[in-house]
């Protein structure tokens, strides 16, 4: 199951990635197919890069310049990826990538509501279109970025699971099987795996020293694409959700204490003081 | 239980625009109760903004300065806002921005886990930061905008569950009894009432002629904050989310034609053509 989830968060990044690329960078399906084929030769090669490209290459049987655009947008789901999120969610464990990758799908499937809406909203203009490399190179490192964050939480998830129910999961040998033929096989899943060989105990796959440099090295590409994208009204779910489950994931000081002060206010359900911690406090507000 | 999934959205979108407020704009607690308690007076007139600009007066009484500042960061939940997300992906209804609160609840509480991570990651320096009334305002607007699509949310989720269990549930009578004493009690559920007095059939609360026009002057803020947080490090989950949702519901042409494509190309699940909707088509990729 978590498997499956893991995939409808690596086809929504890729989705996303495509529609940057396109909307944003002006690129075609010829460009589009190179720009794949080209990543499938790096750190993203995976099955899922690789039918990309190929899709991108296909053309349509009624002469429609390529098939892939004659496809309508309206994704399918069979209950997988919607599971994966309902369980995280009992386990307490947060899978926002794979959370907004469902949600994308239900989106999607709205056309016709889609259609009427966008004639009843002006979308932003074009202005911070970026042609090149440099978009180029920054959607990639986006969808790496983002992958990083979708398998570390999909492992803490897998984690959080095998403590609940004392299955003893080992999750080097989880990701050794995932590279054995499923579909989101990828060179990626042997990282991860010497990451939890070297240590069992990892709390979070970021923390792992070589997952830590890649992170590092590719999150300015993504905090690129989240902004250039929120500026030009072009939806990226899935890799806001990333970077907002990274930058929320490293803040020693995230503002719940608010949400604590607010839940103590109207319902006394009380708090901790940082210089005293453990111990639960009530205020007359 | 939607009631409270709503709630959860709504502290969340405080809680990031404190955030926001404090770490970007610099503003101290006395700043920020005079901020809450101006926005008090306007669109965002609430029981949460009221208490909000009330905590942020309360001084510690161990003499540290603000209370709320002393308060550690480890938010807790009861249930309500998980059970509403489940129960939200069961009714294949997206209600992005709730789903984030609960998470970030989750994430805040592993308080060590993210203390020991900030000491790995370089943060990006404020570079980004931009003082006075324009970043007010901005985050004014964006939490205004973020408030409109998690009741878009919410109601949305409720039509679809009236539907499904055919309970026959009348939208504006339960915005109106919302407005009755409840946590999320606020001048702008007037306006949703209204919203479905005038259509019981409306398909999304932002198509409603006055929220598309709230949404429209505020969406820009709500842009403006979620590019400046994803350059500078600062975690906004519900505003991503809250921005993702709008740019998906009002785009006509979403990438989803390419998950159609993967998904026929791997399972052979089929797609449907943009010339020939409602007719499954499979293709040897």
């Amino acid at each position: 199951m978590v498997h499956n989830g893991i995939e409808y968060g690596d086809m929504q990044l890729i989705a996303e990635s495509y529609h940057v690329l396109k909307t944003l960078g002006g690129l075609a399906s010829a460009d589009l197919a190179s720009t794949f084929q080209k990543w499938n030769e790096g750190v993203l090669q995976s099955f899922l890069i690789e039918i990309t490209a190929e899709i991108f290459k296909k053309k349509d049987p009624n002469g429609k310049g390529s098939l892939v655009e004659n496809i309508l947008d309206k994704a399918g789901q069979k209950g997988t990826g919607k599971w994966t999120v309902q369980e995280a969610l009992e386990l307490g464990v947060p899978i926002p990538t794979m959370a907004a990758a469902v949600d994308a799908r239900s989106l999607s499937s709205r056309k016709e509501e889609r259609v009427e809406a966008a004639k009843l909203f002006k979308i932003p203009s074009a202005s911070a279109v970026e042609k090149g490399d440099s978009l180029v190179q920054a959607t990639h490192d986006a969808l790496y970025c983002s992958k990083i964050m979708s398998y570390a939480q999909g492992m803490a998830m897998l984690s959080a699971a095998s403590k609940a129910y004392t299955w003893n999961l080992k999750l080097n040998e989880i990701a050794s099987l995932w590279k054995g033929g499923c579909i989101i096989r990828a060179r990626f899943l042997d990282s991860i795996r010497k990451a939890y060989e070297t240590n069992t105990e990892l709390k979070n796959l970021i923390l792992d020293p070589f997952m830590r440099a890649e992170v590092s090295r590719s999150v300015p590409g993504l905090r690129k694409i989240v902004s250039l994208a929120a500026a030009s009204g072009i939806p990226v779910p899935a890799f806001s959700a990333s970077l907002a489950y990274f930058d929320s994931y490293v803040t020693a000081n995230l503002p719940q204490n608010l949400t604590q002060a607010q839940r103590d206010f109207f319902g006394a359900h009380t708090y901790e003081r940082i210089d005293n911690p453990g111990s639960l406090v009530h205020t007359e507000w």
